[in-house]
């Protein structure tokens, strides 16, 4: 346990570092968030500060995650497996983020159209489950909770897998709406997974987790209300498409919607919402919603919990789902 | 790794359902904080608010640890081992810290006069230490980073573990003034010594650990800003002294700084303030102090970062020196 606990902290160092002078450059380049309008009022105040925060954990893990790569092809056994495909999975989401979040700050907060964003993520997911699909055998199975053998699920791993990527990086991006809630849920469930890895023998996995978790805390660091940075959709994107892809290579990728609970509810909320709204406006004639409005987060806002009582219950939802995930993963031992 | 976390999910739930009669309870009695006077000004709305809420996550512990110690006495070994050395610290320091609020509350902010105070807090620790160093063997060695084997101190681990003890029960009580920051690191630092009780094959230490971060998990729940609820000193005092108690079992107490970083730092900066003040006025003449205002959580807020920034900034420096106190622990294997 002790070289993905000691590469978390390095991890956190060297993005608190690296902070201060993104923000500083961030500010320089104009690069404010313009609050989408349809949330609550009090967030209007939020408009200006800095996002693409995500680059403050993004190049940090990408840095290091290069770094042990490398010493890995040069013979240095510092990592027992190849992480490129995370590398790559983490690049490509951030890039795309990136860029929208790059356009949305140009075009007056409309971004890439989103045609255009989920071609690319289709795009991206395909290569990443290809490669798992045709790479080195075994990374298609999966781990279901009470049987001792890993399944095989065949070809389904394909859409399956396509569709837990693209599915997870909008999910994160959604969740996304209350400063420091998307990176500490993220970095729970990074650090849940890296439990798993750790446990299953995978320990370049869990190496991995870890470095996100600890650049992910240097990010909080900013993050912490009233923040000075969001990471905006360069992170959200990125974090949720490389979550997982952790899931997929740990094999307990059914354990994502418990370990990722507070995700899948906020995306669960979204999708209610509008079945809800459209269901009841064909067949009763009027405009009934479940919740007062969604992700779910501005739910609770508006049934009068404080911003921080939603965060902090979000959280321990958060780590109870981690902890039972990493219980269901370990029944078999 | 499974029990000590079912274990855990078990407590929340339990602490969670007894949280809402407990508050009513505590409202009927009037037992409500009287905020002390040398705090912000922007602390004074919070007078009124039910303290003695350490009975949410005691009780809990206390109903689950005696449930388990009852079904290992009748034969069921659900546990391997006694905690009833742990039931009893943490029912006698809650108890302690419960008279110290009441009489606190009835005598207008008085409390009990710290000598006697004091003079309990010894008794306690000379009984429990006095347990450990005659007890079974092998509980009062400890644990050095770097040293494969664990040393034995003598009798002075009699010393050592009842200034631990009182050092540690009195550190949480000073931490305990901003919403959710005692729960909140007392959770980390009980989680982290979870972990290397757990890695140590002591599962039945690791079970009550995680018994206790479930709990104070719900207390959470209740103590977010704006809290409905304060641990008062039934909970700090009964945390600390039994953190400290589970860091001796688990011979790695050298790690106790480490692990509970946050809260000797809070207590060594109201050292500092104290011996700064008088060493300046006796020799310099003049009245010079270190910081702002101690424990060093207002330093922090004077300072000008929000009470959300203070205390999720604290939560990272805990989480991180909770790893780095892990990985350190298992630096033998």
């Amino acid at each position: 346990m002790e070289s993905p606990l000691v590469l978390g902290t390095l991890s956190f160092f060297i993005a608190v570092i690296w902070g201060q002078p993104l923000i500083t450059l961030l500010e320089h380049y104009r690069i404010g968030k313009q609050v989408r309008m349809e949330g609550p009022d009090s967030h209007q105040e939020k408009t200006g500060t800095p996002t693409m925060g995500g680059l403050l954990f993004v190049v940090p893990v990408l840095l290091i995650t290069g770094a042990l790569n490398l010493a890995n092809l040069l013979g240095f056994t510092l990592i027992g497996k190849s992480t490129l495909l995370l590398f790559f999975c983490l690049a490509a989401h951030a890039t795309l983020g990136a860029v929208d979040d790059w356009l949305g700050l140009r075009g007056r907060g409309k971004g890439m159209s989103a045609r255009m964003k989920s071609g690319f993520q289709l795009v991206f997911a395909a290569i990443i489950v290809g490669i798992l699909y045709f790479g080195p055998p075994d990374l298609y199975y999966v781990g279901v909770p009470g049987i001792p053998e890993y399944v095989s699920i065949g070809w389904l791993f394909i859409p399956v897998g396509i569709l837990i990527i693209i599915g997870f990086s909008n999910a994160v991006n959604l969740t996304d709406g209350l400063d420091s809630l998307a990176g500490s849920i993220s970095s729970i469930s990074f650090a849940s997974y890296g439990l798993i890895a750790y446990r299953q023998g995978q320990t370049y996995l869990a190496a991995f987790c870890f470095t996100v978790v600890g650049a992910l805390f240097a990010f909080l660091w900013f993050n912490a209300h009233p923040a000075e940075i969001f990471m905006g959709d360069t992170g959200s994107l990125a974090l949720g498409a490389t979550l997982a892809l952790v899931a997929l290579m740990t094999g307990q990728w059914l354990l994502l919607p418990v370990v990722g609970f507070v995700f899948v509810a906020e995306t669960v909320s979204v999708l209610l919402q509008v079945a809800s709204a459209k269901f009841s406006r064909r067949y009763l004639g009027r405009d009934i919603r479940m919740f007062k409005m969604t992700p779910i987060h501005h739910h609770f806002e508006l049934m009068g919990w404080s911003e921080t009582q939603v965060k902090e219950r979000f959280w321990i939802v958060g780590v109870l789902s981690g902890m039972l995930g990493v219980a269901l993963a370990l029944w078999n031992g």
